[in-house]
């Protein structure tokens, strides 16, 4: 039986300000490393240990990461970065207000943009100053996989690719794996993890800096998953995650 | 023409204590921390930037670089960590009082065993607890690659191995590389760039979290090195490492 552990970046600036993050490089903020480094606590607290680590090319996951093992003195891990576990590319929403942008846009079309697998947001153009081609860090990216708005489906094809390629591999060679990233991007795995359809996943919530433990089988499909928490917050056990509209997860 | 950026660690819990560390695997001290987030700031003002990174198992050092990449907005770069790099293990003397040392065994013995090439610290038995073979982090090296204890030459012979195998290769490639690493460490880098004799590297310090730029030729031999600082401290031009007895380095 195979763990591997999900861990959804603390509190960001943008979080904080109820912006369109997507793509846009912001950090952590203080209540942000605070959790990271809660995360640590609990994950030391039932025992766990880690091998290898997955993060995106985004500082809020990474310094999450950062604070969750040097918390759990596994500083020296080795830390895969890749952009595929980059949250989802917001397009031309990225940085602005989710309240103004409902007010714009109607309440509709916003929830139409953040929640339905096949929508897309208004694109970038390519000489829009947030075209991710302008960074250092896609410098190396083939154009065509440089996104300028993506839909869930977009955002869940590039995980998965990275998923079979190189975390698959490395889970499957015994290795105990911790992916430190985002909620769209964890959302995927977990929409494949537990083979949930497309309407089953569309108001599933990860919380923020409490680690999701998954146990696999050999075929790397959930047996069963829980959220890591203080006994009194949530118990050490299988506990579905937080769904507004009344779909389980399992 | 390439430029390599050395790095050592900000001051750690033992260099607070006067304590031998060697592979101990101690944290930054609060004025640690400070340093590299100095050093990043230093970095940013010059225009530096780098592609990859490299630093040792220790987490002195791989926090120093982790404060300092932040800094530099740069936290997405790739970070390869190897024992390689790791600070010369000090054997038996690994966690003592360097005075106390003195007091026990002399002054002279105690300089012979930091700095003269050939001597080694008395060696750590397998059984020791400080014994590496027991950390999980060198559990996938060779038996005969954990030292018990080193000499300057030991130490200067695995960073060689490391330099020419992953190092050297990178920087040929044409990438931006920074070592974030610890006194031994770097001062084999630097005897080798700068083809010291093993008489004239005795009293050679290496200051901490100060950035070290090598302007290399084709052969990454170093054609000058500076020092980075503000210019009312150190001047941006090419500096003399701090030699305590009179010997240059160039």
């Amino acid at each position: 039986m195979n763990k591997l552990v999900l861990l959804r970046h603390g509190e960001s600036e943008w979080n904080k300000q109820n912006r369109f993050t997507g793509w846009t490089d912001v950090d952590l903020t203080e209540e942000g490393i605070r959790e990271a480094r809660h995360a640590g606590e609990i994950l030391n607290k039932y025992g766990y240990t880690f091998d290898v680590a997955f993060t995106s090319l985004l500082k809020r996951a990474i310094r999450t990461l950062w604070i969750t093992l040097h918390e759990m003195n596994l500083d020296w891990i080795p830390v895969y970065k890749t952009w595929r576990l980059n949250e989802r590319h917001y397009g031309a929403l990225q940085g602005l207000n989710k309240e103004k942008t409902a007010e714009k846009y109607g309440k509709e079309q916003v929830y139409k943009w953040r929640r339905y697998v096949k929508v897309r947001p208004p694109a970038l153009n390519r000489d829009d100053k947030r075209y991710p081609g302008f960074e250092p860090k896609y410098k190396n990216l083939d154009v065509s996989d440089i996104p300028l708005t993506e839909n869930l489906d977009d955002t869940e094809k590039r995980v998965l690719e990275f998923w079979y390629k190189s975390i698959a591999p490395t889970i499957k060679s015994g290795k105990k794996v911790i992916i430190s990233a985002h909620g769209n991007t964890l959302r995927a795995l977990v929409k494949y993890l537990d083979d949930i359809p497309d309407n089953g996943i569309v108001n599933l919530n990860i919380p923020t800096g409490i680690p999701i433990v998954y146990e696999l089988d050999d075929n790397l499909k959930a047996i069963k998953h829980y959220f890591l928490g203080e006994e009194d917050i949530l118990t050490h056990n299988d506990i579905p995650l937080n769904i507004t509209k009344g779909e389980q997860v399992r």
